[in-house]
């Protein structure tokens, strides 16, 4: 029997074992990213400085990348264009979820490696690296490294699409390969939209099946936002 | 005095010295993009063949450059991420003008190299090289390289974005640097969507800042259709 | 209360989710490698034919990388020299383990990705790969895409190492930052070497030293052989 | 009617628009090549410094590039190594139009887009180049960033060949394709040879035909001096 | 005591022990470049085929680098842009040696390794490069890969200079700094030119200028051509 | 008649004219490898300075390449993952025979580019560079850019091999492409090992085949520190 149209694969985010600040794994489903958040030793020099040389300001980046064995035929280690797409639209999400202003020579990065692909990767990357960076950021804090908590709240996604004439919420790999549209949502947990992409490269889509679609959305990165919630909220506990 | 929020830089198609199949000059107040449609001698090895070894389809690509002089710091050659990023948008979108299915073996690259950078680049090479390819594909069907006409119709983008809270039209480089919402939107001419980008980096959106935005591009696009339809009509005269 | 220098850490072959054809994680201390075997859909182009057009042997080849978070410093993708000549070490070591010629046309690559790295991850690598394309060879064996077992024996590798200049079992990072001499061996599971790599950058050592580091590694082995027979005795259950 | 063998194509040096300090479009027959020269905004660190830390001198170099539809077959873009042979020469040459010395730390890229193909395309380039050097030059004195004009004399450039055994002036593609020999010639204003390139692939010279292709060259140089002097005159007018 | 103007540097072509079908030592003062001529086991793809399928034509190509001890200042592999330059006048000299529709299939890559650079290293790679060309020429002759003999006479280079005002003759290293003016002058052993490139990057030259440069070069080549039939003299002698 | 399993080849160290600090020419049998050693005008910016801003130790390097004509085959330039394994072989034996730290800011790179492979080419490129290392040093102690002398000892290199179940001294090709099990061995002039390289890709061995082959490989390598020695000697004598 399968899952309604209107429901989100079943969504995880696990701890996994890293020598990196923060980290994270998310699991969608079938699909597994690995993310992890590392601080890096020195701000980079491009950072701009202030009249006393320090730096002004931090700054997030995103990579992502597709294991070897991440797929039933081998991906090729490199990534291509593909994938650059993918890390520029994950990095602009997890910008949103700090001010970089309040966390001055912190340069991050989050790594986004996908362990077993099965469709929606790049959103499970988004709202898994926004809790890997979390940790990041917190360890931080706990360090003395960062004076103030620079979060200015979670950011999660997910896919939503046409499928059949449907608008459908979260695609795996089967649906995303017969889906005319295909929308990927990111969202910060006041309920405001940090990016929207959606294409039809295989049809076009009206205004009203946007709308559709978008509505599907709002509700399934609720549900996400809680996810996140909860597993930050049990490292206070394991804190404690 | 400037220009009102909700309305589009005079845009205008221009032809351009070129031996590529079909070429347009897309500008769009100071910026200037020139758009050719090269078709490949030979089909790519790639494209899936029939049981009479015959490419099935065909395909459409594109590539995107800033050229040396575009800005007023050197820009470099060999564009990495961002001019990746574009590129792929161009291509999707071209790919929806056309269908594949009736251009068996025909394969070709739309070059956007932009000669003046003024904002907005991106969703001009979308207009133009539409025109351009357009123009490639009737030279292939009068040269009889094609049978029959695959053209599904024009395709056209322009730019949104929130500036200081209002949602405004068609952003020059002054106001996109200054805006806290950039959305890209492609259409074809029956008014449907080919591809919504919408980015929050400086600011996150609400749904209803995004419905303003969606019905500005949405005017905006129908004007730039009609400037598409009276170029190509131009040519039918030429040829006439 | 420290581990003596004739004994391994403790040592596991665990399960991954991926959608290779084998997989394993090697677990030795706190290192970890995901260890993948992917079978390609076509033989390589080199590979000899012979008078029927058809291969005449198979190929395994691997692939060594560092997860960017598997350090406290990040790791930068790409690799470098360093990662070259590990799993040019790492490819002749599983080559030992099959019957190029009795697996024709079939080519597999291992690859090894270090999700947390705490000395020893080169030959960790050796121990769960050879599992990983233990497992992807039984699959093909399944499929019927082998003919015939090509499996000559499983093999596995463990570093040893003067520190301090006592002969040392299995070094971890601190060991191995501090060791004099560091050597990895290679040995499948008739007893016998495969390969011998002993490199005294920080010192040289003596003929009897060498002896000593040896007789270690053989004793190291013999354990290793046995986790891998029972990781891969489990999966015959597991098939029952 | 065919143009005698020692006529130019008709020449002209056209405005473009452009970001760039200076700009010109060189047009040879149906040759054109859009250039531009950039100001990097910091010296290049490579520059000798004088004992205060200042740099010395100047520098200009220059960059060729086939635009992708400048040909029938479309051009791939990244040059390779004939290209890169081409930027040498043209840089050579415009560095003889200026005193390195009299430009410390300015340095000045000059690009050479060549938007289409039909032979002649290097030496329009240095025609059309020197004249967006020299355009960049006086508006380095005019913002004051230049104390006093480095500027030596206009540097031109021609194609001369053996065509059929004639020595032929400026050749166009089908002229080029089917010469004997083919020699690019640099002179300045002072009627002095910057760079002479003479190559026989397809036939050797005698002494006597290197001189009767020098002397076509000499004239056909002192025409294209003529059409830069008039260019760079209605500049002055225009600033009046 | 200082070397005349118009004489060359001493100059001798010396045997050196190589694999490859062709070698040559070409040695000028200080100056010493390896030179061989190899082979390829099959035809590059990109020959021209007749309606048989059999190739139509040969090649000959060539390849030039600075071995890492040839100068003072170690020279990192990769050569960049000057080496391209260079190796393309080399290949094209080396094709005028040779008729390649008279070497079907036969694609010939010449070597040149500078082993000690003080000057002229490009004009002792042509010279060197055509007796060990010449040599695997006759060794497939002798082989029976070629039926009959394509060679059209031997090439030879030299460069020459205005040095403080005066021509002068095979510039080395001291000389070529200083000069104002250089020039490469390739001939064949019929007295006409392959190549003339003169570069006046310190200063202009005059046609008189021009002229004696040409009447020092053309008198050296006569005596290059004499040590290149010496040395293939010879070899007949030792093949009797 | 060949010869015995237990002699090396006739070894020679001979001189090469270069322009880097130290060069040497190793020979063994048909085996040629040009080895230089030359010293960087600047030391890397990596090296670990102390409270002075004086770098605190030097460095040693090495780079492997097979010269084009090197083998019957072309050898394409660029070397690949062999070469890289082989170069850090080299790199790790070269820092053996020097105290780094006794050689502050000196950065030394020892090439070793081989002019004819007939097998132990790495081996012979160890010896030989070794000697080369040797006289930089010796020039750095002579022009007082050293203060003291940082040799700990030559070192020289040999490879061994199971060939046909006979242990076999310093493999030539043939011997190294029926060679069931090849071993390089690289030791100081005190007898003891540096490096110790086993590898039984066509076949595995056991411990008293390995003790055998190390036994073969004492000897051998005590002849090369005898031919190291004598050449080193006769530079005294020389400079005497």
């Amino acid at each position: 029997m399968s899952r309604p149209a209107d429901r989100l694969r079943p969504f995880s985010l696990e701890r996994v074992p890293s020598m990196a600040a923060g980290a994270a794994l998310a699991v969608a489903g079938s699909t597994r990213v690995i993310c992890t958040a590392s601080v890096a030793s020195e701000p980079p020099r491009w950072i701009r400085r202030g009249a006393d040389g320090q730096p002004e300001h931090g700054w997030v980046t995103a990579e992502y990348a597709m294991m070897p064995g991440s797929t039933p035929e081998r991906q090729r280690r490199g990534g291509g264009s593909r994938a650059i797409e993918i890390q520029r639209l994950i990095a602009r999400s997890l910008r949103a979820a700090v001010d970089l202003d309040q966390m001055p020579g912190l340069a991050i990065t989050c790594d986004c490696d996908v362990l077993v692909a099965d469709g929606g990767t790049r959103t499970a990357a988004v709202t898994g690296a926004c809790v890997a960076l979390r940790r990041a950021v917190r360890a931080a804090l706990e360090a003395g490294t960062l004076g103030r908590d620079p979060w200015l709240g979670n950011v999660a996604a997910v896919s939503v699409g046409m499928v059949g004439g449907v608008p459908t919420l979260d695609l795996d790999y089967p649906l995303d390969s017969s889906a005319e549209v295909d929308m990927n949502v990111v969202m910060n947990d006041r309920g405001r939209f940090i990016e929207v992409q959606g294409t039809g490269e295989k049809g076009d889509f009206s205004r009203s099946q946007l709308d559709a679609m978008l509505g599907l959305a709002e509700a399934g990165i609720r549900e996400l936002h809680r996810v996140q919630a909860a597993a930050l909220a049990e490292d206070d506990r394991g804190a404690a």
